[in-house]
């Protein structure tokens, strides 16, 4: 019976560790004295199974444990709760990785579109890609859709809402969908270059629903959300309703539960359907180290179960200073970000032009032979 | 305008708070440089205000900042992601608590039955409330049902899912409310009391749905969900939705340290229409204090803006040997939920009934006017 593997780490003395193992295997599966269990089938195949610990550093231990994938079923929440529910709760718990059977991955299916669905749409080929975001919250539609023109008119890729635009009052989703096009449409007729518009949806499954809808009568083809907002299940819902369009995933709340960021954003995110995944860049506004956001980078592009590679989008703080240095860092096979940063400039469109300008110039056959990262290279 | 405030606990050193303080204001409301936001609405009101900075102990600050309410709209994930979105993506950041306007407070509404309406339902005037949960996951329909059986006949007030309990192949949701309900039906009529069984509902909001209208189709009247699994915006629509049902908030994936759990128990959880949270208790599998323990109590029961009082369900490796000491640490305000320590017992009925037992015969009276926490006395 196929099984799911679930890494954790944790702080331990290693006279300690081999309980502490058998304690999350019991509480991840069956959640009661094993003793008590009588039943063959759940004594065999049901309760979780310590396979390994290893000692990665002083103390810090590596556990690996597998559960039945039958206790997962086919919910990426359930996923979520058998790797990680209740062990959330623990202080010093880390859920480090996760491995899954061939048929759940296959279930799950990952990106529809993916990274080189993303630079097909804007006509890319094996350079970086560019995004940047309207905001603040608090302007009028007809003020967001005013920037997105003009991040447009300097060549930006993909033009996403910034992730605090939700449904308000001063700035409601149906205005903002309705400013945003007409404006991207009309400079897209003065240009004749397309630029997609990622709006951010929000609220429950229904509410994202009608705004997945309302988005796609005005012949929008990407949207952006937080799964661990909106929760994971109805993220894979609304992936699996629309297979037109692609998703961006925004990481929001996903700090909390202490769960691995490559796995979380590059792997999870990834195997729901993020066709591109948002994190904090290093040296931004966000204590991401260079280890961890490489780490996010692979997770999401890695050749894997014939999943589509998710296109890797750092961000937070980012400038258009900071470009090379993050082309060096990523090649080819990211997304940039940069927003507030575009927004202090005098000249916004200029400033843009000026960004988009930074990542096509960027020599990425060179680097792609020096940087050792071919593996990814687009 | 009516603000929402927002209290974080961080680390600093006395000569960096304020400038932390005001990049917490700023990531969690405009997200950019405020040098260029040149719309007053936004500077005068949508952009987040350090309201207050303290030192509660060595370097570690309490820093109060408010947010416009608008922001927030009247989505549950809306308001998550206002409070600690980004912030959450912080290492050191805790979210420690929040204060909303009238407003937005009756419009998330509370509780809409709450501890007492919990009470009424079993016959339970002015004692503590007993439940147990059907587990471990992997056994079928009618074991569970044959637990929740012998639950009923020892006398526990509710039959609850365990919470890894979902839609499995090997115990569907649909044959669990079919077996549990007959076989709880079975026993109201023998024992002329009824036993209220609280199915776990987990997956989309479309399949929590279904799972709700199946529920009550075999006269269910609670459910159980994972808010953060489920995501708040659809755990507030279901109980929207289905005013006569009460909710089971349970914790799963709700993180140990990041966010103040009597914040998100008792508070938030309680805000969006939890009539009763679980958590885990001092002293069991999990290592939560006797003060953050009696921190979510307080919050979940306490007079506040109006709402019903939700109760207090402590959990995690709790046995009948500690009902005594739990009832002198929670008074009769509480609901204790026993699991696999009745499991192991050989007469499962006669475990369940020497729990009962403990809860019925302890002094209440006594206890309220000795330990001083008659404010909450049932």
């Amino acid at each position: 019976m196929p099984r799911v593997r679930a890494i954790y780490r944790l702080h331990s003395d290693a006279c300690a560790v081999e309980a502490r193992a058998r304690a999350i295997a019991n509480e991840q599966s069956i959640e009661m004295p094993l003793a008590a269990v009588d039943d063959d089938f759940v004594r065999s195949q049901i309760v979780g199974r310590v396979e390994g610990i290893s000692e990665k550093s002083d103390h810090l231990y590596e556990v690996e444990i597998s559960l039945a994938a039958e206790t997962v079923g086919h919910d990426a929440g359930q996923l979520m709760n058998m790797l990680y529910g209740n062990t959330s709760l623990q202080k010093d718990v880390v859920l480090h990785d996760v491995e899954l059977p061939a048929a759940l991955v296959a279930h799950f299916a990952g990106p529809r579109h993916g990274l080189h669905g993303l630079r097909t749409r804007v006509g890319a080929s094996a350079r970086a890609l560019t995004c940047s975001p309207l905001k603040p919250q608090g302007v009028v539609a007809a003020r967001l859709a005013e920037l997105a023109q003009r991040f447009a008119a300097g060549g930006i890729d993909y033009v996403k809402d910034d992730h605090g635009l939700a449904d308000q009052s001063y700035s409601t989703f149906a205005d903002r969908i309705e400013a945003v096009t007409a404006a991207l449409s009309a400079i897209g007729r003065t240009h004749g270059r397309e630029t997609p518009y990622v709006p951010s949806v929000s609220g429950d499954l229904d509410t994202m629903r009608r705004q997945v809808r309302l988005a796609a009568s005005h012949d929008v083809r990407a949207v952006m959300l937080a799964p661990m907002i909106a929760g994971v299940s109805n993220f894979h819902c609304l992936v699996r309703e629309n297979p037109e369009l692609a998703f961006f995933a925004h990481p929001a709340l996903a700090g909390a539960a202490r769960i691995n960021p490559a796995l979380l954003f590059g792997k999870l995110f990834r195997l729901f359907g993020a066709d591109a995944v948002i994190f904090p860049n290093y040296g931004g506004r966000f204590g991401y180290s260079q280890e961890t956001c490489l780490a996010i980078a692979t997770a999401a592009l890695e050749e894997r179960d014939n999943l589509r590679p998710c296109a890797p989008v750092p961000a937070g703080g980012m400038s258009v200073g900071r470009v090379r240095e993050m082309l060096d860092f990523y090649g080819a096979d990211a997304m940039l970000l940069i927003g507030g940063a575009l927004l202090e400039a005098r000249d916004l469109t200029q400033a843009a032009a000026g960004f988009v300008a930074e990542v096509r110039q960027y020599p990425y056959n060179r680097k792609r032979t020096e940087n050792g990262r071919q593996r990814t290279g687009g």
